[in-house]
C-alpha cells in the first residue's frame, strides 16, 4: 500500500503490529479486540483517527461506521481503479515522513476551522453525505453500479465544497470521468495544494479500465486495479529457524 | 460577450433588442417593464432562463433572485477574472448555434433527472448553496475577500456534486485554486463533458492575477479581467442621417 496516500497503510500497518505481538506473546485475542486495539494505537500517535481504515484491515469485506459503531456488512465486489500521486517511498526518513504526516494534521484542521466559521453550510453537506452513503448501500445492494457511479461523482463534489481536493487529484478524477467512468471521487483523506497535494482517488471505471487506467499514468499516477471484499487480518504460523 | 459560456449573452441581447425596438416604435417603458419582457422573450425561446441574466443586464450591479422575484442589491464592486474554454465563435452558422443551445437543454435535462432520482441529496446541497449565499452577501457587505474566496470554492464543489463541472473548467479552477487565487467557481451555466464542456469560471484572483491570468491562458482558455458592478441599459440617442 502507498505510505500517505489516504489508502489505509498505517491502519494496516497498526493491526498488523498489534496482531502479530499478541500471537508472539501468547496473548492472542479476538478480532474485534484487536481491531480497537490497533485503533487506539492510531489515536494515540495521530492524534486523531477514522475508525473505518483499521475496522477494514482486520475484518475485510465492507465496514459502515456510525456514531462510532463498527458494523459488518454484506455487499457484492467491485473491480475499481486506485489512482495515488505522490506517495511517500518507503525508503524515506522518518523524519520526512512525520512532517507529511503533521501535513494531514493541517489538512484537518483547515477543514474544521472552516466548518466552525460556516456551521450551517457544513451541516447541509453533512446531510447530503449521509443521505449519499444510504443511497450507496442500495445500489452496491443492487448491483447498480450506474448508480453508484452517480453517487461517486457527486460525493467528490462534495468532498470539494469541504476544501480536501487538491489540483492533481482533481484532475485524476476528471480525466476519468470524461473517459467514461461511471465515476470517480478523491478518497476520504484528500489533500491540499499547499500540503503537496498528495492523496488518492477511487474510480468506478465500467468497460473502459484499460482507457482510464493509462490516462492516468499520463497524469504521472501510480494506477491499481483493485477488487472490494477482500480478506482482512490473517494470522499465519509458521516454524522458526531455531524451534 | 462570448456566446454560449455561460456568461449572460442572450440575456444582454435581448435586453438591448427589447429597448431598442421599443424605442424605435417609440413605447419607451421602465427599466424593470424592459427586463420583464427581455425575460419572457428569453423563456420563450429557450423554454427555461434565469431571471438573474436580464435582471442584471437591465439593471447592472449586483441582483439577487429569491422565488422569481428580483431585488437590486447595493454591494461593493470587485476585481475578478473571468476565464472562458470554447465559446461559440460569432461567424459560426445558426444551425450549430442552435445545436449548442439544445445541449444547454441537455445538461439541464441531466441535472433534472439526477434531482429527481436523489430528491434528498439534491435538497441537502440546496440548502448548503443557500446559506452560502446568505454568507456570501455578507462577506461581500465586510469586504471580506478572503470568505467569499472560501465560499466560491465551496459553491464550485456544490456544482460538481451536481454534475455540472466539465474537465476543463474544473482544470481552470484548480490551476487558480493552486496559484494563491482566494477562490474560484464554474458560473451557474457549467458545462458537462458528453456536451463538449464549453463554458466559464470566475475567479476571485487576490494578489496573484497576471499570474493566474497566464495560467488560465496556457490552459487555452480566454482569461477577461472584468470588475462587477457595472452599468446595465444604457438608451443613447443619435441623430439618424435621413433626419
Amino acid at each position: 500500500i502507498p505510505l500517505s496516500a489516504g489508502l489505509g497503510s498505517s491502519a494496516a500497518t497498526s493491526v498488523a503490529t498489534v496482531a502479530a505481538l499478541k500471537e508472539y506473546f501468547g496473548v492472542g485475542s479476538d478480532l474485534e479486540r484487536i481491531r480497537s486495539d490497533a485503533h487506539a494505537v492510531e489515536l494515540r500517535v495521530q492524534g486523531a483517527a477514522s475508525p473505518i481504515d483499521t475496522a477494514i484491515a482486520t475484518h475485510g469485506g465492507y465496514v459502515l461506521v456510525e456514531q462510532g459503531t463498527v458494523q459488518h456488512v454484506q455487499l457484492p465486489a467491485l473491480q475499481l481503479l486506485v489512482g495515488c500521486v505522490d506517495s511517500i517511498p518507503l525508503s524515506m526518513g522518518t523524519a520526512k515522513a512525520s512532517d507529511l504526516s503533521l501535513k494531514t494534521k493541517a489538512l484537518v484542521a483547515g477543514v474544521r476551522a472552516r466548518k466552525e466559521h460556516f456551521p450551517a453550510i457544513f451541516e447541509a453537506i453533512s446531510n447530503a453525505a449521509d443521505e449519499l452513503t444510504v443511497e450507496a448501500i442500495q445500489a452496491l445492494e443492487a448491483g447498480d453500479t450506474i448508480k453508484l457511479g452517480v453517487l461517486l461523482n457527486s460525493n467528490h463534489g462534495l468532498l470539494d465544497a469541504i476544501g480536501v481536493v487538491p489540483r492533481r487529484l482533481s484532475s485524476l478524477v476528471k480525466v476519468a470521468q470524461s473517459l467514461g467512468a461511471l465515476g470517480a471521487k478523491v478518497t476520504g483523506a484528500g489533500g491540499s495544494d499547499e500540503l503537496g497535494g498528495i492523496g488518492s482517488v477511487l474510480v468506478l471505471p465500467g468497460r473502459n479500465e484499460a482507457k482510464i487506467r493509462a490516462a492516468m499514468e499520463l497524469e504521472g499516477a501510480l494506477a491499481m486495479p483493485v477488487r472490494t471484499g477482500g480478506a482482512g487480518l490473517k494470522i499465519e504460523q509458521f516454524a522458526s529457524a531455531d524451534r
